[in-house]
Order: C-alpha cells, then sequence, then structure tokens
C-alpha cells in the first residue's frame, strides 16, 4: 500500500510525491472560496464570508487582511495557521521598511511567504502549513500584482485566480469572462469578482467581502483589515 | 483505515483533517457548560458547576477567572490544561500594561491565547492544550466584547455563545431568545444567561455560578475570580 | 482499537482522553488509602501504613511529610515519584519565605505541585507523576486548608477527602459521617480520621499513622515527618 | 517486502540503494524538460514553460535563472526546493567575490550545490532535494561549461544534457544530432536547443524559453533571470 | 496484549505498571545474593561470591564496596551499572563533606542514590539502573542504618534485608531467625548473616565475602573494598 | 524475521551483524571497479571509467584525485559521499601541515578517514558513508603505502587491491600475478595494474585512468587530480 | 514473541536482559582468538592473525597495541570500535600522567576502559562497542595485572583468559593447563599462550603473535604495538 508514505513530511513517496503537503492543500479546499482579479488600474480581492451562526459577529471571520500600506491577502484553509503566516509577514513588512527605507514589493513580501511555508515542508517534526494565500498590491511602479502561493510553498502571479471550495468552478468562470473589458474600470473588476464568487456563494451577494486596491491610492480597505487575525 | 493518520499532531490526514485537534475538542464537548452573553451595557458569563462531589468545597471548582480588571474568562475541558493557559494570559496582561502603558483590549489577550495555543497543533511532541474559552471584557472605547477560542487556535467574536458539554442545545436556546429586549439592561442579560443554562443544568440554578462586567466598573466578580486556579 | 491511543502522554484518544494519564492514575489506586480531614481548628492527615515486611523499618514507609512548618502532605502511589515531588515542593517553599519573606499558602504549594504534574502531561518523551496527594495545613489568616492533586495536574479544595486503595468506600464513609459535630473538636476530627481507615485497614489501629496540625500551633508531627523521603 | 527501506534516508536497503533520494529523482522526472548545449562560444539553455494555466502569468514560471553575472540555472522537479537552492547559491557566490576578490567559477558553484543537496540525504529528519539542475556559464579562461547535479548530490560536466520530463527521448535526440557543426555558430546551438526541446514540446516553440550566455559578453538573459524566484 | 506498555520506561500499562522497571527487577534477580544485618553495635554485609570461572581472581568479583569510611554498600544485578552508581555516590560523599564540613548520613547518601536512580524511570531514551543496592553503615549519633534501594528508586530501611538471586528463601530464613539475642553481640551478627547465606549458596563458606562496620571503630573492611570497581 | 535488525545503523542483529554497514558495503559493490599497486619505487591507482554517456565529459567522472601533494585516493561507491570524505581529508592534511610543520603520513590520513566512517556506524539518525577507498602515497622515509578502508571504518595495509565492481575477479587475478618481478620496475608495475583492470573492463584500455606516485618525485598526476570531486 | 525486546538497548525485556548488549558479544565471538597470561615476572598477550588475504600487510592487522608504557590490549570484535576505544584510552593514559603525575594503574585505564563501554549501554541512539578487550601490564609495586572487558562494561582480573572465536575450548584448555609451574618462567609462560592458541589456530605458529611485557623492564614489544590502529 502507497498509504505508508503519507505520514510524514520529510517521506517522498516511490513517485516522487509528499503526500502530507498533498492533504495540507485538502484542507485548503475546505476553505472558503476567495478570489482576487487583477485589474488595469486596480486589484479586488473577494471571499465568501463563511455562513457564520446566527450569534457570531461577522466581523471577525475575516479572511482578508493588510500585510502592509499598499499590500493585502486572502486566504484559505485553516485560520489559526493564516494568523501564523500574517504576523510574520507584516513583523517582515516594518522591518523591510526600516532596514532597505522602502516598503517591500508585492514579490518580495510573496517569496517570503512561499519561503517560510517551503521550510515546514522539509524540516522534521513538523506539519505544512494548511493554507493558501492570494497576495496581491501596487508595486513602486504603479503596476498591479497578483499572487498565490499554496502549502508546498510554490508560487505564482496570476491574471485572476481563486482558492478554496470550488475553486475549480470559479477558475472556469474566470476563464471564460476575464477579458480587457471586463477590468477595463475599477466597477467592472469589481463586478467580475462579484459575479466570479456568485458562481458558488449560494446566499446571494450579502455573503460576500470585498478589499480594493487603487493606483496610487491609500489602500482603501476598512479598518477591519488592519485588525489582527 | 484512516485511524493511522491520528496519532500525531504533526500529521495530516489525506483528507486535510488535524485529528488530534479534533480529539482535543472531544475532551472539550466533555467539560462543564459555560455560557457568555454580551449585553449592551454589561457581558455576563455563566458556568454550570460540575456536580462536586459531597465534602468538596464550591469555590475550587471554578471554571471562571479572570485575566485582569477588565478582562473575565470561562473555560471548557482539561482544568490543569487552563491553568497553563491563564497563568501565562495573566503575565501577558501585567506584562502589557507595564510595556504599552495600557491595559490590553479583549481581542489583544484573545488573541494571545489563540496563537499560544496553534503552536501546539504545529510542533512536535506535544499535543494541543484539551481546552476551549469564553473571553469577555470592556474595551477602552467602552464597546463589550465576548471572543470564543478553541484547540485548533481560531478565534471568533460573539453576541451569545457557550462552550462544553451539550453546548448545542443552550445555543439553539440561546439563538431563539437572544433579541434586543433580551439584553436590553443588565438583568435582562443575567437571566438570558440563566435561562440559556438552565436548559442543560438539571439541578437547577444552584450549581450555576456567574460573572458580570459593567461598562465604566470595575470587574463585579468576587473575589474568588482572581485566586489562581 | 482505541488501544492505540494510549501508548503517549502526548496522544488524544479520538474521544478526548489522554490514557496515559489514566493509567497512572490506577497505579495511584494500588498505593496505600491516605484520608485527610479539615476541622473547625484543626487538619488531620492519616495513613495506613502498608503492612511491612517483618525486618522492615516501619519509620520509613512513610507516606507522610512536612512540606514547611505549616504544610503538610500524604501521598498515594509511587513512592519514588514522591520523593522527586516532596523535594522540589521543599525548595519552592524556602525559596518563596526567602523572595516574599512570608511563608507559602498552602494553595500556592498545591498549585505549584499541580502545575509540576501538568507539565509532564504535556511534553514528549516524559511519563505523568504517578502519584495523588493530600496536602494540609493553616493560613494566615488562620483557616484551615485540605487539597488534593491528582497525576493529571488538576487540584481542589475539600472538607474531607481520601487518595489510594479503596478511596471508594473510603469516601462514602466520610460522604455519611463528615458533620459539624463530628469536627467539633481535634479529639473528634482525629477519631473521624481513624474510623475512616478502619474501613479498610484490616489489621486496625496500629497501622494507622496520622499528623495533627492546630490552629496557631507549631506543627504537631513527630520528628520524622521533616526527614526526607 | 524491500518497500521497508524506504521510509527514511538515513537507511540502505539490503542491495545498497537509498530508496528516498531515488524517490526524489521521480519527482524531478515529473517536472518540466530542460535542456542545456554547450557551444564553441556560447552555452544555451532551454526549458518548456509548464502550460500556464489561462490566466497565470507566463512571467512567473521560471525554470530558468541567473546565480551571478556569468552563471546560469535551470531546474528540474519541486519549484519551492529550487528557490531554497537559487537563493542559497546566490549568498554563495557574492560571498565568494567578496572574499576571494574573484567570481566563482561555474564547477565552484556546481559543487557548492552539490554538496548541500548530499548534506540532506545523509541527515536524519529531512527529506532530500526534489530538484536536478543544469548549471552553465564561461570561466575567466573563457572555456564554456555545463555541469548537471541531481537530488543525490552527484554532478558531472557534459556537452549538453536534459533533464525533467522524457529527458530520455531528449537525449537520444542529442546524442544523435549533437555533432561540431550543430554547435559551430551561436545561431546553431540555439537552434538545437530548440529542436531538442520541440521533441517532446507538443505547443510548439511558444511554450520554449531560452538563455544565451557568449564568451565575454554580459549575461545575455532578460532581466527576469535575475528576479527571485 | 498488555505486552505493548513494556516497550519504553515512559509508558504506564492499563493498570499502571511500568513494565521496564519491574524487567530491570528481574535483572536484579539474576544477580548474586547479597545479605545486610544491623546489629546493635554492629552491621554487617555478605555477599555470595558468584562461582567464579578457575583462572578469575576473585578479588575483582566484588559485589562490596566502601561509599566513604563509615558507610559500606552492596548491590545485586548489572555490575557495570553499579559502578556507575557507585561512582557518582563515591563523589557524592566527597563533595558533601567539603561543603558541609560533616560526612553525609546514611540515608542521606541513600536517597542520593534512590534519586539518580528514580530519575532514569522517568525521562526518555535512557534505561533504568538494572541494580538493587543494600547500603550500610553508623550515623553521627551511633546508631547503625541499613537501606535497601531498588531500581524504581524507592528505598526503606531494615533490620535485616537480603537481594538478587533465592532472596524470598533467605528473607523467610531472616524472618524466623532475626531476634534480640540474635544481634546481641558482633559474632552473632555474623553468624547470622552466613547462616542466612548459607540457606542458598551451595559451595558452603568459602564463597561467602563479609564486610562488617563496628560502632565507633573505622570501617571494617578489607582494603579491596576501596578499590574502584 | 532477522529482516527488522537492519533498520538503523545503531542496532545489532542476533549474531552480531550491523546489517546497516553491510548494505553500505552493497553499494560499494555497485560502483567501479578501482586497483591500487604497490610496487618497489612507484605506487599505481587505476580506475576503470564508469561508461559515461555519449555526450558527457570523462573530464568530471573522476574516480581518483589527490588529498595532498604526496597522497593520491581512489572510490568506489557513491561520488556525493566521497566528495564529503575528501573535502574533509584535504583539510585535514593542511591543518595537520599547518599545526605539526610536517606532511600527514598515508596512515594518519588512513586513519582519519577510517575514524571518520566509524563514527557514522555508530550515531543515531545517520546512515553510513557509501563508499570504499584505496589510499596511496609514499612516507618521509620513501616507503610506498597502499590502504583500503570501507564503510565500517576499518583499514587494512596491502600489497596490492581492489575495491568496486567485480574486486574478486580482480583480486584473483591479483594473486596470482602480483610478484617480485611484476613490480620491479614502474613500467612493470603500471602494467600490472592495467593488466588487472582489463579483466573486467570490457570497453578496453580507453576506459582506464591511471595516477602514478614516484619515490621523492612530485605526485605525478595530470592536474585533474587536484580538481575538487 | 520475545523478540521484539532486543531492538534498542534502552529496553529491558521481561526476563531482565539487555539483548542488544548481548548481541554485540556475538560480534566479539566472531572476532580472532586473542589469549592473555599472567606469569609470576611476565604478562603475554597472544591472538590469532586473521587469516590474511595473500596482498595483505600482516602489519596492519594488529590486534594487540599499547596504551601506554607498561599497558598493552588485546582486543576481539570490531577493529573500527577498538581504534575508537584505544584512541580515548591513549589521551586518557597521557592525560592522567599530567594530571597527577603518575603512569595510570591497569586497573584504573581498565575501569576507565569499562565506564566508557557502560554509557553505550545505557543512552538513546547508539548501539554497544561492539569489542572485548585483554588488558595487561604491571603495576607500580611490580605486579602484574591481567584484567578483561566486554561489551555490557564490566570487568574482572584474571590469571589467564581468552577472548574471541572459540574461546570456549582455550579457556578449558587453560583451565587444565595453567599451573604455577607452566608460569614460572618468561619461557613458560610464552609457551602457555602459544600452546593456548594452537588448540584452535589450525594453521601453526606463524599465525600467532605476541606481546610480552617483564617486571620492571620497559615494554618488550615490537614498534609495531606502538602504532595507531
Amino acid at each position: 500500500m502507497t498509504a505508508h508514505y503519507d505520514r510524514a513530511i520529510t517521506v517522498f513517496s516511490p513517485d516522487g510525491h509528499l503526500f502530507q503537503v498533498e492533504y495540507a492543500q485538502e484542507a485548503v479546499k475546505k476553505g472558503s472560496t476567495a478570489v482576487g482579479i487583477r485589474g488595469l488600474d486596480t486589484v479586488v480581492l473577494g471571499v465568501e464570508k463563511k455562513s457564520v451562526a446566527k450569534l457570531q459577529d461577522d466581523r471577525t471571520v475575516r479572511k482578508i487582511c493588510a500585510l502592509d500600506d499598499h499590500v493585502c491577502m486572502a486566504f484559505a484553509g485553516l485560520t489559526a495557521d493564516a494568523r501564523i503566516i500574517i504576523n510574520r509577514a507584516r513583523v517582515e513588512c516594518q522591518s523591510h521598511k526600516l532596514t532597505v527605507e522602502d516598503p517591500v514589493t508585492v514579490e518580495y513580501i510573496t517569496r517570503y511567504i512561499a519561503t517560510l511555508k517551503q521550510r515546514y515542508t522539509q524540516s522534521n517534526g513538523r506539519r505544512p502549513f494548511g493554507i493558501s494565500a492570494l497576495i496581491v498590491g501596487f508595486d513602486d511602479d504603479g503596476s498591479p500584482r497578483l499572487y498565490q502561493t499554496d502549502p508546498s510553498g510554490t508560487h505564482h502571479s496570476w491574471k485572476a485566480n481563486v482558492i478554496g471550495r470550488n475553486a475549480k468552478t470559479v477558475r472556469e468562470f474566470l476563464e471564460k469572462n476575464y477579458t480587457e473589458e471586463a477590468i477595463a474600470t475599477d466597477k467592472e473588476a469589481i463586478k467580475l469578482a462579484i459575479r466570479a464568487l456568485l458562481e458558488v456563494v449560494q446566499s446571494g451577494g450579502k455573503n460576500i467581502e470585498l478589499a480594493i486596491i487603487r493606483r496610487n491610492q491609500p489602500l482603501q480597505c476598512t479598518k477591519q483589515f488592519w485588525e489582527s487575525i
């Protein structure tokens, strides 16, 4: 049985798989859907708000949060793991600003997060992180960025992408509908994000949360994105 | 058999579960019921007093205790584990006051506790903490807070919530009865907490213990909540 | 088979048990019976003296010993483990006196012992301590105290309690016979302790050892309780 | 069953195999094809661009990157592992320049990478790196170099070689077509690299990425090769 | 099968046993018989000399040795383990004399040895010591002492005791024959020790080795007891 | 099944074998054949050049390399492991020269290598080195030396020896043909080495690589032996 | 099956055995025979020279070596392990001379070696040493000494003893033939050693190696015993 190769992250299976990393990706697939759209002058993050219990505060079931003044992140997977990643990324952003006197680029902080994740796939005695993340923002030169990382520690740049539950359905929608026109204006890009999520969010728009970053504008997200998770 | 994936907290099961964390939640479900109500000008914690042995002192079977002058916590699960959490949270409260010259917010100390719990779900050789907690208090701006954390290290804000034995029954009661009127006054909020617990506490009101925090008033709890557990 | 979850203290069973801690409690149940009575002006500890081998010195089969001038402890379980606990508790008593300039309270030293025990239930590579303890004494304010801790690291305050072999039988006796009158005087309290032990000690009173602490009086126990175990 | 010898990198099988290293090589065989050609005055690296998802940025699926001004590397296998290797190799290149005041030779940095890989095949608790690499460049004396390393930590010099998916097919093509004439000029060498990749890249030339280093010329690769992975 | 609980000293069996400690006691039961008699003015240690090979020096098969000028020890079990214990006990005796300016009491050094043994029953990765010991001597106040420790780390005081092979037979003999008269004089006590050993030592008195300590007299044992084992 | 004793180098089998060391020797037996001849005024190392792939550079498939000006080594087994050994031996040669102001003797560096190998057969968590080595050179007194070490860490001096694939066949050839005359002159010794290898090297002399050290002459080996592997 | 108790040196079997130590003794039993004779004015060590391969140098298959000017050691078992023991013993001899200004006694260095061996039988993660040793020499007072240690860490003094292959046969010979006369003179003692070995060494006297130490004379052994193994 190949089953025996999946007990520890430090063991390859005979056909070269790291099963524990793949199982962590299953935890991501159970997470709430998050979509990212890279527009011309804007980047949009949208997440399905988990159908919270009746008496639960919406406010704390955050799946989007700011890493720095110009970088936002949405995640899918284990919330407690995400808090660790986010805390460390925020510290890195501040520390980078202090030593280099420039804010991090979106790619820099993405690589920082991806490298952190990789380390947990090669060291004994620790499981990999059970989260995927969409990281968005504008670089100094004004170009919008959208990156995605997964539990294995890889990262890629996307025009539009989706993580979490039903990612496949939403990605197919995006591939069909992501066009030049669909992201021509802020409004269009936001609309695309909402429409994409509505493919899988059954209870309609009231269960969707958005973060919008516009070029050369302060991070347009409500105070709550700055709150810690 | 998936049974083999549940022996260590550092191993994901093929469908992305951390079984050891889920088993720790079973220990919580065996704990005594604790209810938290966030009123308008008050927050109320109520716990079922475990039916103590005849000669046991009621006083020491505490499931509620103060973390700081303005923050209280009730827990369900392994009492010995809770003592570790409470001791560390109290030290953090004092240390925060000394360095930042402000008391902790309720959310801050909640996140501190949740992060401590997460660490025990990702490091080799230690089991997760077998407790859930309800953490209540008022922030500087006078807003009442009620948070809940579980063994996985997640935390959420609630209007009213319940942990421990028969949590489901009590939560259904709360969802039906938690209304604006039901928490309009201190009295009403306290009554709601008691009624909720009476749903599952068979021996009646004498087996219920309460802690009440009012806005802008010193922590209204008996001396015993300050005693160490 | 649930049997597989009981091999290490760092593993929860699917229904939330820590089997290794429960097995340690079995070692306690095999220990000699120890009873504690909290009177009005006195606290009494009584232990069944293990039926020593014919040539063995009674003197060294001590199950009661003093932790400080005003605190005594009786234990049931593995004697070698108890020596570790007692040595560390005595050092803590002295160290507390030196730094705080006040003797420890009975509860303080009880919590110290309980926390020490909890640590051994959550760290890899060490078994839990196989002992339960009854800790008695008077606090500064003159109130008598009787605490009990078990291998899991929990502790509770009692009016009267019993640990070790046949604990259930003796506890039932105590619950029936512990009344205001039964502890009104020193004599009565001592008599109650002896009668409770005689429920299960077959060879009669000569196999019983007592320690009596009276309010505002030096620890009334023979020199031997101060000897090290 | 020999199957039991493949669970840990620190265990030889009875016939002297290190199965975990061999399984890591399976992960390499699943990677995208990379080809290296050592010409007379040029070295060429070519990789199959993984058929990216429709909305994914081509730019970030880099399988070629520069280690120093005169050294390039292409890899096949786990991208997250490659990032670790590349980061450490770049630091070593800079550090070598600072201490020795000469740039590294291609062989030096190859040995550095190979030794790093070997260490992960002999230390407990860490899996081997799941990547193979082609490392090319010119030495000070103007001679072109092409090295290849694999997960076991061996390295060899080649006239032309290939790693990753379908390596066997491409290698057979190269062995048939690598001749003096085929690498006589830059153009020919580049053509050979492209033709070799087209043996297995079905979607044609648009899915091929090249890096060309010419003698005594600055590294002729687009800015992107310098970007971090 | 309960068999699975006996593989590591850090695991309790379901009924509260530490099997590894019990197995170490089996190693003791295979050791040569050693008897200790506490007389009025004398303490006597007697051991069966293992039937040495024909060409072996009797002298080095020592099972009795001096720990200090006034303390002797006999052991049964693994000789190599005993050497470790003895070396550490001798160092402790010297170190105690230097710091406290008084020789150790017999009980002090007994507890030191017992605590050392206990530590090996609760720490991961080390087996318990496979020896039991009889420790004898006179305290400052002139009272004779006889202690016994076993692999679990417990210790007891005895009038007369026996460890090693056939301990049960010899102990029954001692229980029948140890009387006031039997230890009234030095001679009688020595005679009792010899008679006890002869119960199980088949080859007669020439295979018996004795150590005799008299009150207020220098340790009356041949030079060899001071030699290291 | 004895099979269970071969999983870790720290476990003896019931008949006293260290299976992991023996399995490492299997890896050596798969390595390319290397022969060493100790002549009167010369020592000769010869290795079968692994039939390299068509486009592979012969130059880098080195199985012989210099450790110091007067010491050469040939190895069979895992090339990546050999690099570790060689690097450490070269450092030791330099360090010896600096501290003792004399070059190492051939035996000294052989023992250094053998001790390094032994350590990996007795420490937890690391596999033994999968290589055997022939180490040759002249000592200060002008005597030629030929040593051989294997994965267990033993070393022996030889007149002529062989390691790697088909070692048995070649050794039989050497035992038949190694005579006074056969090594009388340099030429003869070299011829003997070649003839021995040709017993098992099918593709003839062009696949043989030689290193020759003559008395009182600088190490007569091509530059490549000094290159690092 | 008791087989399960023999996988680690830190585990006792139910009947008190340390199987790993016993398996190490099997490795000793496979070693070449070594005999030691304690004469009146001489001590003799004799070993069977392993039937070396035809081209192997006899000189390096040393089983006897000097630890100090007056102490020699012969061993049977794993040669690579012996080198570790010998190196550490030689360092201890020198270090003892420097600090105490006296050479070690034979017993002192024997105990040093035995204690080193014991440590490897009680610490996790390391196998015991697979060698037995005969250690001989003269003490300051002119008395000849012959000690023997085995993998468990025990040591004994002998008049004559044997370790390694066929030890039983040789020991029976020695027990029959070791008499006062047989060791009266140097010659006789040497003859006895040779005759004892010839019981099991088939190829006759030429395969025997001797070391002879005479009272008050410098260590009479050829230079080679001082060479390192």
